[in-house]
């Protein structure tokens, strides 16, 4: 089990492996470059990146193909945040508390600085996968194109966008949240996991808490939405009641869906306690939920409508 | 050397592969399964997908490979298409004589859809080069990145549409038009040049004639751009000058840009030329080479200056 200073160590390597494989070079226009240092280097928790050394950790994996994994996963992460906060997309004012990238270097560089990560995340990723079986890096390529594609990422932004056209019931805004949300956190579990030959069961648990995970999230994010005030969440909240978008506490109700959030939360300590008793590395896992468990202890309890 | 009928049985297969593996799938957003249905139908001349399937022949690479890598560099090329037309890009009306894609559906599902073929694109050529030795995928994912990362694609349009920034010279028109145009043509000769174990010196040949071509296809565009009305070039003419945008016209002028148009035909044959004499089934390229030879013919003649 990774130990605090281990994982510190491992957020240090991943921030400097981030800065290191940063699609940057001479001659690059002026705001393209503006836009993915900015991104680099004020970077979230890097929970995708983090999540994805620990099961390598576990599995073995060395760590150089540990954090090119991570920083892929972290670009195709930081591509999807410049893009959802476009004007045509979110229109979001702030991200991680500074202004969004498109309102200081202007919406071209930052779809193709978002290009620039996914470009740079795909070649991390094929020359990580070189030395594998043919059949791992197809597993890898078949998980990477559901994962971000019309059946992923990109889709799930889609309907996102389009939910006013389609009944707003809550399993919809849970297909969407399953779209956008779980599929990072999968190929952040995923990508180790094939690296280091984990079972198929554990594979299997891998995918089910990636699921649970990502539906928390989301609903985490939608509470926060409909909870918190901007400053307090770091991006402008309060836009999905606004632009008509998914959000489980519009459907649901605010207290259905801090019952839903806690059942996933359940769900998901379940799933790494089945991935313990398969392998005892996985309580590295306890760590991230945990982290997330409190994370969400706010937007979870009643006391946060005070706010509202 | 492929004979006319086979030529055209190549472009029926593309233009079916290009269909069946789009990027749609159930539940899609109507508009992004409109700007996707709409880029795989309305295609244009599928230069880069049949000079890969020529190159792929010439080099008795199978089939079903030479049509996954066309599909996979027409993907790459309809989402810098559809991405270029943007309103904060080029801005564009028209492209193929039909309204861009984000007037019929909207900015939003136009990104997404650019992400959804790249996202593809990737997906196919991991797939294609599954059986092949590692030295060879390493050397696809590193072109893949010079190609379309900032270096490539992205770094171009970047610098494109910062070039009201820099000193307009020739120079820097030609290194922008080196980034943008080249980079497609060259993945449409290496991946198969790859996959068919082409030498060394083949390869240089082959790197040498995608940058004439890429050169000689940007100053033809300059010409166009300055010469031609919308409807002759079915895109949106006329908004080099407007937008400050980089046209070796405006920099040489119209005389001096047509001589160096003349002058990097000369170069692509003399290249051809080199091929040939190294593998005959390379005058498959002597095709490709009259078929942009004879659409540079009006633009390259002063007659054209009437219609400006």
């Amino acid at each position: 089990m990774p130990q605090p200073d281990q994982s510190l160590a491992g957020v240090v390597r991943l921030q400097r492996a981030m800065l290191q494989h940063a699609p940057v070079g001479a001659g690059i226009d002026h705001d393209l470059q503006g836009v993915v240092l900015t991104s680099v280097s004020q970077t979230g928790k890097l929970v995708r990146g983090r999540l994805l050394q620990a099961a390598a950790a576990t599995l073995a994996v060395d760590e150089e193909t540990a954090d090119a994994l991570a920083v892929a996963t972290e670009y195709f992460h930081l591509a999807s945040l410049l893009l959802d906060d476009l004007p045509c997309m979110d229109d979001a004012l702030t991200r991680r508390g500074q202004p969004c990238a498109h309102h200081l270097h202007g919406e071209a560089a930052t779809i193709l600085a978002a290009l620039a990560f996914i470009n740079r995340a795909h070649a991390l990723i094929g020359f990580a996968l070189a030395p594998w079986p043919g059949r791992s890096r197809c597993q890898v390529h078949a998980a990477l194109d559901a994962c971000l594609g019309v059946a992923g990422l990109v889709g799930g932004q889609a309907r996102d966008l389009g939910f006013a056209r389609v009944a707003p019931t809550p399993r919809a805004v849970a297909m969407i949240a399953l779209a956008k949300t779980s599929p990072l956190l999968w190929l952040a579990l995923l990508l180790p996991a094939v690296a280091g030959g984990a079972s198929a069961r554990e594979i299997a648990h891998l995918k089910a808490l990636a699921v649970y995970w990502g539906l928390a999230f989301q609903a985490l994010d939608d509470l926060r939405d409909l909870l918190a005030t901007s400053v307090e969440a770091g991006k402008t909240t309060g836009r999905d009641r606004t632009l008509a978008r998914p959000n489980l506490g519009l459907v649901l109700g605010v207290p259905a869906t801090r019952q839903r959030l806690h059942r996933l939360i359940t769900q998901a300590e379940h799933r790494i306690g089945r991935l313990v008793g398969l392998r005892s590395g996985w309580t590295c896992l306890h760590l991230f939920h945990q982290e997330f468990a409190q994370a969400a202890a706010p937007a979870a309890s009643p006391a946060s409508e005070a706010a509202a």
